[in-house]
């Protein structure tokens, strides 16, 4: 039937049409239907919303959605139903427990990147992952799909070398300490990292306190060729853009479906044509990997995954029962990062950290002895220098020192109240505290941690300090502080050792 | 923070709000967040939604949302992060396989209810509900949270009789039938029906031919407790609301969770406060329960169900290989069921499984031999003479007749493109092909059969006609039909034998 059009400049992610709920059952259709328009430009089909406000004989469309059909305001399209995608029968399928084939897979990842399924199609489809899983062909091929959709980085020299981080353990910072050193080895290690998601501070989120994080592809394959290692944000390329569509969805559920994360991760290594991959799954409590169980079925996931799409694959299970370092939040972390480059502090879990790590990832590439040649790469200098050689090829100053990181001007201490050993520290309640606090966002927000695991306190001792840019945030922060005390203190000695500690 | 506001009147199911991204990062919100709005009048949570098209220090709400915190196209509001409801918590829980305590399902209604939940959240609760059921425990406590969301028929006498057909099989006309033959025994069986929502044609659909059946809850108390039965549209009023807003995300999955079917039944059931329920559930090929053993297992829910919630429940298995009758479709239909009241008509299979059905409620009713002595009321004209008091009581002719129902005036037939037996009625075709010829929204739209299964057809002869209202939709009707072949002819008898049918 033809309808007269109310061109509206409101656009949402998927395009809508509103329709009188009359002429809706005219044209045969319910809201979340499909319907056709049809103008003098062509067709396209939206999601149907059926309004008592909108008057029979009318329609509301976006803007983007008249100009491609070629209506104008007050004028009139031609609108007819549009059957529902090919791709919803995958998802149903999924939903009924079935495994899917791999040109089912890639037909919802493309309707997904379209925009031609609906937020309700997306989150049946990922709660359908989240419940019914993936098995590891499917995951594959999910991959696969994912990175078809997206750009791809035109390397022509390899081989490449990737390192990721499942995350979860807040004060992570060693990324930029690994590819300097593996890149001052001669490695290509030209990492993509993103911003928090639900942690406090990504990579990303800190690294772009001291350069630039956003690039093209062009411009990664030029620093990546020449001067080996870079740390730039995957979110500014077009990597794997399904993700950005879908981590809208996953978000007000609380949810990241293990098939969805694993061909995530691995699409993105795909799209910089990673041959070699180091998986750091930090394991603990209050992470995303709760014991060492759940960590080797990840660790057999990728190195299953990575055979199937021709990827030399290792997995490093980490300690993760606490933060890494005392820093959390994106100045707090760069300086404390920069710092061990610098060789001007040593904290002992950031410095093993990073050359375990980078070790792997040497002998991965023929060196023997991995850690000890990691470590004489970072206390040489040499690690610094390629950091400093990276940080300017990424826009950022030649004299970067790490006192340029400045914590934000409003600051509190927060006191043990009582003296005895630190018994346990909750990584989720201390990345909540810095949340408050302004991190990611505001750049000197987070916090400074004083005491660690089984160190002894008195009463009075500060625990930790946080700072913010902002004091309303600060006193919301402390106050939440106060209320979950992310660290407990136990008198007894006799009580701690009760206490097991995965490692 | 304090946004500009720009009003709009465009309103959708569940309020949003658009934003800036730069100032969705500042107050640390994400799309599909909450954000509350607050103004004068007071403040009120809505689903945000980021657009680069607002401008920062602007913001585009509903006029509802711009009334209820009392702002003006231009006026400032603030606006800040509002927490997920609580019933997030208990659809996650549901994802994750668990059993919910009645006041978790309570407040997943009431959110639904309110609108406080988004398409995200709801399909994802209807998605985990599909995928990992609920026990009969669960679905009781849902059954009673979606009554007390609505209004009750406030009956004062009893006790109250009630049939329900789960439904799936197409010309299913027997309710009203049902009704005036128990009516006439004097039983008090106020029915409420729906319209169609997958079928070609519901009960109210081709019921409001003939009379009126909108009514408001004293209306029906009245009816029911004067005339003793009456066939009304269950969605004029406000019985169980949270029906119509789930409804609208199970059609585009195409799923209709068990716990959800089950929960949303018997909640009318308690909101007419029966104390008698007959289910009849239609059995066979391309219905809801193709079956004898799922058959069986709806019955012990159903009969389990009652016994939690205080009502008396019994079940009749029918058979559903092919459809009730021979009219499918709202005028068809009515005539038919009209002519049966009548006696000038006799169809087997509408006569048999009304009497059957009524029979049973009759016998709860303590009445001896009730198939016996629903047939003498309907045979005596017993029933005709009740339906018209109740046609009249809705607001229908009292000189109704079924002549009076017309079939479309456009029409065509098909032919048997052979010769031999009738050897299977795909209802699930004849449901498209009817959809097809308009019904239920064009009055005269459907078909009629002229063969059903096992007899003997000639090459030529009229397996069924179209009729149609409209002659576009005729013609595509009858292409659907013929490309379909809803009713196939086998020639050799022995074929025919080994099929099995399920009865």
């Amino acid at each position: 039937m033809k309808l007269k059009c109310k061109v509206v400049d409101v656009l949402t992610s998927i395009p809508e049409a509103l329709l009188d709920p009359d002429d809706c059952a005219i044209i045969g259709v319910r809201e979340n239907d499909r319907v056709r328009i049809g103008g003098p430009k062509g067709e396209v089909s939206v999601l149907l919303v059926s309004s008592n406000l909108i008057g029979e004989g009318n329609m509301v469309i976006p803007e983007s959605v008249a100009k491609r059909v070629g209506v104008k305001n007050g004028e009139e399209a031609e609108v007819n139903y549009s059957p529902s995608p090919e791709s919803v029968r995958a998802i149903r399928k999924k939903m009924d427990g079935q495994k899917l084939e791999p040109k089912e897979i890639e037909a919802v990842v493309n309707d997904i990147y379209a925009g031609s399924l609906s937020n309700i199609e997306v989150s049946a489809w990922l709660t359908a992952l989240y419940i019914n899983e993936m098995d590891l062909d499917e995951i594959a091929a999910f991959a696969q799909a994912m990175v078809n959709t997206g750009d791809r980085v035109p390397f022509e020299k390899g081989p490449i070398f990737d390192f990721h981080s499942v995350g979860g353990v807040p004060g992570n910072k060693i990324t930029p300490i690994v590819v300097s050193i593996c890149a001052a080895a001669g490695l290509m290690l030209p990492k993509t990292s993103s911003r928090a998601i639900s942690s406090a501070c990504g990579t990303s989120d800190f690294v772009e306190t001291f350069c630039n994080i956003e690039v093209t592809t062009d411009k990664l394959k030029e620093i990546g060729e020449t001067v080996g290692g870079a740390f730039v944000w995957g979110g500014s390329m077009n990597l794997a853009p399904v993700d950005d569509i879908v981590i809208k969805i996953e978000h007000p559920l609380g949810i990241n479906p293990r098939p969805q994360m694993l061909a995530s991760i691995l699409s993105k290594k795909l799209a910089i044509n990673a041959n070699y991959l180091l998986v750091d799954i930090p394991t603990g409590a209050g992470t995303k990997v709760p014991t060492i169980e759940v960590a080797r079925a990840y660790a057999r996931d990728f190195t299953d995954l990575g055979e199937k799409l021709g990827i030399h694959v290792e997995c490093a299970i980490t300690y993760a029962d606490q933060p890494v370092g005392s820093a959390i939040g994106p100045n707090l972390e760069a300086r404390e990062c920069i710092r061990v480059l610098e060789g001007s502090e040593h904290p002992a879990s950031v410095v093993e950290k990073a050359c375990e790590c980078a070790g792997i990832l040497l002998e991965m590439a023929g060196f023997h002895d991995g850690v000890r040649k990691a470590r004489e790469i970072l206390s040489s200098g040499q690690a610094h220098k390629k950091f400093m050689e990276i940080v300017v090829a990424q826009g950022g100053r030649a004299d970067l020192k790490s006192s340029d990181l400045k914590p934000g001007k409003y600051s509190a201490d927060i006191l043990a109240p009582k003296s005895g050993y630190v018994n346990s520290i909750s990584n989720k309640d201390l990345v909540a505290v810095a949340k408050a606090c302004g991190s990611a966002n505001d750049k000197g927000a987070g916090l400074l941690l004083f005491k660690k695991k089984g160190q002894r306190v008195e009463a009075g001792d500060v625990l930790f300090t946080l700072y913010a840019d902002n004091e309303a945030k600060l006193l919301r922060a402390k106050d939440m502080a106060e209320r979950y005390s992310p660290i407990t203190i136990e008198g007894m000695l006799i009580k701690r050792i009760s206490t097991p500690e995965p490692r």
